[in-house]
């Protein structure tokens, strides 16, 4: 029997995942990564973490977790994978099934036939085309190379200010690590809001959060990059004000490379990314495509997405590990667009749709609800989460969940996910068993509770509003009674002061008379995480007032 | 329109829930809850972290998270619910529908009728029926009174050495508690194994965990506490061996509290508890049962099961206080008896089926997998994870995992307890799209890596052994060829020493030739995870062996 020939294009995350699944599951196949950078295998979503000094040998980057640096004599041993590194593919040539390709270094140029081709050639950062880029210090967070000069510039601890622009994941990532080099941080961003799968009013309490560690701007971009001898000394925004600064690390998103697939005459879908079926393969059947360069579906509504994440790099360079050796076999169905960002002291993540999202993707008919309170008993040292639950209302199937805070947030985010993955709906997760023991959980785990709370909402048993709901009504001047259901001394620590008043939800039996007469007066309740503002609602609904709404998430979720 | 009449019985955890619910859907219902013990809603699960002095104010585990102690006055101003305590309910009168009940301090007797009752009787500690079990030193850890004594034991620092009888989740807690305490613990378990919802390798690992922390004796157990003007001074054990001690907590079990509902008529279970339907409705259609005192059934086999847990006494009382105001409305259809439990440094849990639960639930064709690696990348501090993972081989279909180490152990118990929950199958799990960041997992999360072993395993990429298996062929000699496939520098920090040749698996295709000859050779391959020990076999199986199995686990798994 003829020896396969395997080619990846790739050798960074995806790539080494299908050749060592191909080699594992054939020992005499002919198997060839190609990987135009000097490293392979690098656990590049580690960058911002080396760069924060959160570890400080480098090699942790690059080796297995037997400490072995994972370069092409190590494919070779431990995998009998021939990786040639500083090696650009120039061309796919289908016809006679090879790629040429030119080593960099020598300028060298050959070419390799394949019986099956699998293309992994990732993304590539966006840069504003905009005057000064190149100057001597604007940099990314993408390559080895970058995460050297990073935490170079940490290590010597000579440059004061640094500007990020990009409110997204590896942008916040960028701000923490640089944040915690001792550097002075401004944090730009476009959009009126950060970290865009987000929904507004959360990313309001992550915004909140992090303008306690860096300078953040909103709406703004970069005009030009200003230099001195060719060495960036500000940033000028497109509102004319200037920045000044040693450095500049640009995370404005990600390109997919589908440049070398383009000109072979693959198909490429609505984002500029290759188009794979569930087996990973373009519409030449001979090659397949994995990774940051490809569209995928999202599962929850069936439209494409291009979802650049390493965990699904893996994945689908499993799938097409197999599918080169086996023939199809295996699938990849596509994503529900789990993610996690660590934002300092909080996690904070999302599974499936945003309600924007949920819009966008064509549920007209969806409610949410917020629920802030703790991940653990208050004597085990609880700790906040806040999240948001989005469900279709014509199904209640849970369509998303969004979650935040010094809390737990990965169990949360993880249990969100896999109810998604299972199709679950609000009555499902209501009775949902999770382990629970104090030093885990609440007896009613936080993601339970807010399904609770969520079907209290669709029963009708309260009306929600949420912080900005409210905050345009008190700017409108909307008459309202605001009512603050907690004690006196939790009163005193801490208060919105808007005007409330304040009756001790154990009092409020006793004193309804004190609420205004019309029972048509709308009226607002809550506590710290508005359990008690339920309760307190629920007594004042049962005595007549037609218009009682709870504050979302109580003081635990205001962000203003 | 008359006011409804709410009794419920029982004021720890299910009771209060089911209390506070029906009054949040109903303002005006009369709700009388009635407790035989001094304290309301105590977080009884909380009592071993008082006792170990992870916080000190003994208030916390009755109060609200606002900081109100939960007496008779809260539940009456906050919630308007009438609790009497240190009041025993000495008959349920179905066919008058009240109950009568009596003051245990005045001994006053009364009675009080009702249009819906609501049973929340709980279980109490079985108690070994052996001489010597009233001494003063002999305790359960279920009472805040037990909770305050071993508090004070602790604080005192007089007591040196302590025995805890029963290996569950309370006597391993209480172990933990105690050890904190600066107590030296003997802990002793009737059975074979500690955490009998763990299969017998897998507490294996916890048994050579715990013993660097407590003495441990299994299979034996307690025949006289042994004492000195009423005084315990020791244990003695069956095997007629002595245990010199100041105190004993027993936690062998407990016995649902079911004798009321029993005098009443109503039906009773296998297991002695109080029978429900879904809807938390005993058989007489006016009285609703729950918490410990009912049986449920367990959602993957439709058994009944006894499983007296906090989490689900608060998710059952949830849905018999819908039902007492709203007619049978809200459901609780089962279990899948999730656990876990803070074994010192580790956490150690449980959803689904074990393996020989599984057995006994009627599945006669199961598979199982074991995969012990890191939660998170080495470089962002990882700790180990020990999952087993248990399948239906009929339906591919997930049926139980068990998870411990010092690992991120509550996330992946409640990853996979959804994905029990959303009935899915190991090709669900292949391609889960789960939270990644490297301060939250790894890339391939440990769950979904766990997956991928078992579809290994399913299609026969690998054969697997366990380390009992191994150790069982090495007592009886059997011929086999042992390779350890890691590198010389991990081999000589740590070994298994059973006459194992060490071939890295970087040398390994190289080295062929140091195989035995014959190709029907039992060969064993490891490594520190089994990953390389995986590839090291791939290797030898495509050059013609035919009997290659790989240790599961590899070393992080070998409990010997």
């Amino acid at each position: 029997m003829e020896k396969k020939r395997i080619i990846v294009i790739g050798g960074s995350a995806a790539g080494p995942k299908a050749a060592s699944r191909a080699r594992r599951l054939d020992e005499h196949a002919e198997i060839t990564m190609i990987q135009k950078a000097p490293d392979l295998s690098m656990a590049s979503c580690g960058y911002p973490y080396y760069v924060g000094g959160f570890f400080d040998d480098r090699n942790q980057l690059l080796t297995s977790p037997a400490g072995i640096v994972r370069d092409s004599k190590f494919f070779w041993n431990a995998k009998r994978i021939k990786a040639l590194v500083n090696t650009e593919v120039t061309k796919i040539d289908r016809k006679n099934k090879s790629v040429e390709y030119k080593d960099l270094v020598t300028g060298e140029a050959a070419s390799l036939a394949y019986d099956k081709l699998i293309i992994a050639t990732g993304a590539t950062p966006r840069k504003p085309p905009v005057p000064g880029v190149d100057l001597k210090g604007v940099t990314t967070l993408q390559s080895m190379a970058d995460a050297d000069f990073l935490r170079q510039v940490g290590d010597e601890g000579e440059v004061q200010k640094a500007v990020v622009i990009g409110g997204g994941l590896i942008g916040i990532e960028t701000c923490e690590a640089l944040h915690l080099s001792g550097i002075e941080v401004t944090l730009v961003e476009m959009l009126p809001q950060l970290l865009a799968f987000l929904d507004k009013g959360m990313a309001r309490i992550v915004e909140k959060y992090v303008q306690t560690k860096v300078n953040l701007i909103l709406q703004n971009g970069v005009s030009e990059f200003l230099g001195e001898n060719g060495k960036l000394k500000a940033v000028k925004l497109l509102d004319g004000s200037e920045i000044a600064c040693d450095i500049a690390v640009v995370a404005t998103g990600v390109r997919p490379n589908s440049a070398l697939a383009k000109e072979a005459g693959l198909t490429i879908g609505e984002f500029g990314a290759i188009e794979v079926n569930t087996y990973m393969q373009t519409s030449d059947p001979d090659i397949y495509a994995i990774g940051d360069c490809i569209e995928i579906p999202n599962l929850i509504s069936g439209k494409k997405v291009h979802a650049p994440f390493g965990d699904l790099a893996n994945l689908q360079g499993r799938v097409a590990g197999t599918n080169v050796i086996n023939g199809n076999s295996a699938q990849f169905p596509g994503t529900i667009q789990s993610g996690i960002c660590k934002v300092f002291d909080y996690g904070v993540g999302s599974t499936g749709l945003s309600e924007q999202n949920a819009a966008r993707h064509g549920f007209d008919n969806i409610e949410t609800v917020l629920n802030a309170s703790p991940d653990k008993p208050g004597f085990m040292g609880a700790k906040l989460l806040i999240t948001k639950l989005v469900v279709d209302k014509n199904t209640n199937r849970i369509l998303g969940a969004q979650v935040l805070g010094p809390g737990d947030v990965g169990k949360q985010v993880a249990t969100w996910a896999m109810a998604i993955k299972g199709k679950l709906t609000v009555e499902d997760m209501i009775n949902a068993d999770l382990p629970y023991a104090p030093p885990f959980s609440l007896a009613i785990d936080h993601s339970i509770a807010t399904a609770h709370i969520m079907q209290n909402k669709l029963n009708r048993l309260f009306v929600g509003i949420t912080a900005e709901q409210l905050k345009e009504k008190l700017d409108k001047k909307d008459p309202m009674f605001l009512l603050d259901a907690r004690n006196p001394n939790e009163y005193e620590a801490q208060k919105l002061g808007i005007g409330e008043t304040l009756i001790p939800l154990g009092q409020l039996r006793n004193r309804l008379a004190e609420l205004p007469a019309a029972k048509n007066t709308e009226i607002i309740t809550w506590c710290k995480i508005s359990l008690r503002g339920y309760e307190a609602a629920r007594v004042i609904m049962a005595s007549g007032y037609k218009n009682v709404k709870v504050l979302e998430g109580g003081l635990n979720a205001w962000p203003f």
